[in-house]
Order: structure tokens, then sequence, then C-alpha cells
């Protein structure tokens, strides 16, 4: 089957280095394939617009586990995330397509369930959905969304693009969407143990929200349209702000520079990480699947969003020093490492 | 998790069934959304053109089995099926993204030598592969392709559109992949009860190459595209000629008579499937995965295609007669009925 000559374990490589291997093999024919892989969403022309392809793969077990995520938010979620890699190119989602791999443990009633999420989240999002595949699977669950939006030329926004002293904002807060993750594997656990148990989810109701219902912030979108504000550069926390961090680096070649006193974090987010024995900046920093914008923005610009509720001011892009590093409140530099996914990883 | 008050198997609803649910379901709020689903891709406005979306999903043990279905000959596989949709619609593949889930068990090896038969197809086919994700999978191989193609707005060939006395058209020869994959499955059964015996596959190259290798028929869409001709109506052949033949029916609302001996099959095929004890019209009408495209023209186009050396004229639209249905040689009526894939019944 394989070539048997020589054989390299995919966690010796990592998805970033599969999708780096990919991406120097693929050469662009088409004259209408104006960016490819390697930023939130592919870039296509489409005259006045252009069109943007972006698509994510959920698995169970690696994205989420069916024991306690719901169908109807997993398919809300499904729609989201899709949704908010088309947010970080400035976009404006349209329409989805959504293919699933089925076993028969599902039934009819759960893949309605599924499909309700998904009409939910198209309805928030004003998003149509106008195509997919279904198939059986030997076993899990697997999820496949390729969103479509349009964004005008002039106002495309991509992960290279900031300059030197251009300001870094994140939006909404960190971190919480990873405690949600631990509350519900605790409660998993307890469950096990004993399944009269019934889970105490009351308190940590907004951390298993983010988890369970996340939120692409087609919101900020708009309201940054309506400022005319074009963000110099702009990725969607997916995998943990360091990470999208260092991605903004690599593609800016310049370094950069966020301060531990401005990460956004939720009170309760904090109070339960330390319940937790975690570190709350570690969350903030590598947690992921918060699905909020982090994007650059000119000095110029600042004035119009200073009083903005939910955008924050985490740093600024460094042209004297190309390192990427995190000050801490004690004025301690912590050079910036992705702790993010490794799916491959054992 | 799941709503517990009634259960329905998915078996008893069907792909097709499913599909049907969600498209009553699915309503389209932007201007932009042309075509949703219920034909072989969608249209999304894109000023001067229609950008033209499909989406595949290859299950491993579903759709294809390792133990005879080389890495690369799959890689271009997905993107041939999902070009073959694109060329249903009378379009042009531009651009696909790919993601896939993978088990520990495949290697970087294993993995380049799949993207190596992606790059194939991308090149054979003009197309560019512009994103994609990868996951870690807990069992199994899934290959997700969206294919996005482009034509212009007064090319477009739909499932609907046929007229009264059109006649049907279908490309290359049918049932040769169907045949092929019984090869595969006798010698896998062969090695599996004794590992020492070498697969006997010259013989049957042609249609092992028909299930391994299936080409999609853009030659016929610039063909036609020089010739002048739109089709009436258009369908990809993936789940056997009589549920493509079928679904005309539904979207014409008029009948369709098509005849035996006009039914194309290559002779290797017939004699491949006598020795296995199949009736090799059955193989032609209910084969499925020949990526072979099936149209309908205008009396007034038939000159132009007459002596096609691939194209075959194997009955016509009949507004007389709503029903669909085979004249045998022997001049019997045998109603056409669907044996396309239900992957949900056991």
């Amino acid at each position: 089957m394989e070539n048997s000559e020589k054989r390299t374990e995919l966690g010796e490589l990592g998805e970033f280095g599969l999708i780096d291997q990919i991406q120097q093999s693929v050469e662009l024919r088409n004259e209408s394939s104006v960016l490819g892989i390697g930023d939130d969403a592919a870039l296509i022309d489409a005259g006045e617009y252009y069109k943007v392809v972006s698509t994510d793969l959920l698995s169970e077990g690696v994205h989420f586990d069916l024991s306690y995520f719901p169908l109807k938010h997993l398919g809300y979620k499904a729609v989201a995330v899709n949704v908010s890699d088309i947010a970080a190119m400035n976009a404006v989602p349209e329409q989805i397509v959504i293919s699933l791999a089925l076993s028969n443990r599902f039934s009819v009633e759960g893949i309605n369930e599924f499909y309700a999420g998904v009409y939910m989240a198209c309805e928030d999002y004003k998003v149509d959905l106008v195509g997919g595949d279904t198939s059986s699977s030997p076993g899990g669950l697997f999820i496949s969304v390729t969103a479509i939006g349009k964004v005008a030329k002039d106002k495309v926004v991509k992960r290279s693009g900031a300059k030197g002293k251009n300001i870094i904002c994140a939006t909404g807060d960190l971190g919480g969407a990873y405690v949600g993750l631990q509350v519900l594997e605790r409660e998993k656990q307890v469950f096990l143990a004993d399944p009269n148990m019934q889970p105490q989810l009351e308190k940590y109701e907004y951390m298993v929200g983010r988890q369970l219902k996340p939120t692409a912030r087609m919101d900020i979108i708009h309201e940054l349209d309506e400022l005319g504000i074009v963000p110099t550069s702009m990725i969607d926390i997916s995998d943990g702000l360091a990470s999208e961090l260092l991605h903004l680096q690599k593609h800016s070649g310049l370094g950069i520079k966020i301060y531990e006193d401005k990460l956004p974090i939720d009170n309760q987010t904090y109070e339960t990480a330390v319940e937790f024995g975690l570190d709350p900046i570690t969350c903030v920093l590598n947690g992921g699947e918060d699905y909020e914008l982090l994007f650059t923005i000119s000095q110029s610009d600042f004035e119009k969003l200073e009083k903005h509720r939910d955008i924050h001011f985490i740093g600024f892009m460094d042209e004297t020093d190309k390192d990427a590093g995190l000050v801490t409140k004690s004025k301690t530099w912590v050079p910036l490492k992705a702790q993010g996914w490794n799916h491959f990883k054992k």
C-alpha cells in the first residue's frame, strides 16, 4: 500500500508541518486563484469581489465528545467555526456546504437535531446551506464544512500586512472555551464513576457555553466596517492566542510584544482555571477554540476603537525586535510558544 | 444525548430521503445563492459568471478499501469525482479544498503518495488546491473535497431543463467500474485465503482502472462548447445510470425511454460480468462510479454529435408517457429502478 522504504510518523511533522509541506508543493494555475493555502481562507477572484473559501473538519473523539456535546450545539458550532474563518478575512459569509459521515448509531431524529443547530447558525450568520454529502461511517461522526463568503477587493485582510507600531487587538475574552472543556471532562469522569450523579454545570455555565456554543464575531466585522476601519492583518483565535500571534509574526516579518496585564480574561474563567489548578494566563495563551478575532490596526485608527467595550489592545508589532513574547506583570519577557493542537502526536 | 422519544433508523430514510428532508427545511437568504441543494452542484452568483460548488465525502470501508486502493489513485479519484460534478453543470473547475481525517497508521510517506495523486489530478483538470484541513481520526480515513468552478450564466446546465423528444446521451461506457470492484474484491478474498497468491489483474486491467482511476469527462464539456452545444439537462453518472435517469425524470417532469441495444458497454466488461455471474445490463444500469456524463440535447443538435466516437444516444425524453423505463432487445418494457447506494441500509 504505502511506500514501505521509509516511514515517518505524522506526529514528527505535526499539522502545521504537513500544511507547510503541502503548501510548498502546490502551484496555482488559474488567474482566479488569488490566494491559496496559508491563511484563514482562500481568495478567488469574482469580478468586483473576492469569493472567500474556508473549510474545517470536525472529528468525533478529537474535536468533540458526544457524551456531553448536544448534537444541536454541534451543528451550530460546525457552522460558526467556519464563519469565524471567513470573518478573519474581513469578509461576509454567504454559503456553506456540509458533509457528514455517520455511523448507524445515529437516528434520523439525532440528525434532525444536528441540522436544527445548523439552521440556527445559518439564520444568525445569514448563511445559506447550498449543498453537502452524506455517507455512512464505520465508526465515529465526521463533519466537514466549507464556507464561502465575499469581500470587496480593497477591504480584504490577510494574516500578512501588519506594519511596525501597529496595535494588536483581541476581541472578547480568551481561555473560556478551554476551561469549559476541562469542566465538561471532569463532569464526564464524575458521571462515569457514578451515573446517578447529576452534572454540576450552573456555576460554570459561561465557560461551558464558550465551549459548546462559540460565536463567530461577525458583529465586530460589521462594526469595523461601519467605523471605516480596515485592520492591517487579522486571524481568528482557534488554536490559541500564542499560536495565532506566531502566525502574525511569521506573515509580517515583525516582532510581537504583548502585555500580561492587557490580556482579556473573564472573571469566572480566571477563578475556574485556578480551581482546576490551571494557570489562567496559559489558558488565555494556549487554550484555543474561543473563536475571537485577533487583528492589528494603524495607530491612527486607535481613537475610533479606544472606547469599544469588547476590543482589547494587548500589544504592538515591533519592527526593532523580531521576537514574539509576553511582558509579564513583573516585567519579565516570556517568549511565545505555540501549544496549539497537534492531533497526530501521542 | 439524542432525543430519546422516537428513533427512526437512517436506513428507513436513505441518503436521498435525508437529502430531500434537508432540502425542504432550507431557505436561501442571500441573493447570490442562485441554486442550492438538489443538483450536482450549487450555483453562486459572481457577476459575469456563476461560481459552481460541489462537495463529496469519501469514507474508508464505504467508498474505498485501502487493501487494494493505492493512496495515489485515491488522491486522484477524490479530485476527479468532484470535477465530474462540476462538469455536470457544464462548468469548468478551478479550485479545490481537501480535508483529511487520518489515523496514526498513516505515515508522512503515505500522505505524500495521496497528495501526489491529488496534484496529478490538479494538473490533468487544471485545478488549484487552495485550502483544506487535516485532523486525526480515531479510525479510518475520511476525505472531504469541495470543488469550485465557473460557468457563463447562459451556459449553465441543470438536472432540470430537458424537453419532450430531447435525445438522451451517455458518454463512454458503463458498468466497468462496478465490475472492476468485483474483480478487486475477489482478488482480496483470494489473497486473504492465501497471502502467497499474487493477484491476477492483467486480464481485468480495463475495469480495475475504471474503479481505481476514474476520469472526469471535462474533454466532453470542452468539445460541446467548441461545437456550440449547450445540453438541455445534465448529470454525472456516479450512482448508476438508472438512478441518474430517474433524477432527470423527476427534474423534467417527463417520461424516459431508453433502449437496451443502445446502452454502451465495453466488451471486456461484458465478458467479465458474465464470468462473475452478473447480468451485464444490470451492471450498466446500476453499477455506479463510472463518472461518465448523462445529458439531453435538442434534436437540432443531433447532427453535430452523430459521428462522435464516445457519445451514445440511448433514448429520448417522452412527453406522452411520464414513466421511465428500458425497452429490451425483445421489445419488453422494464421500469427503471434506482439501486444506487444506500449506505445506511444494512
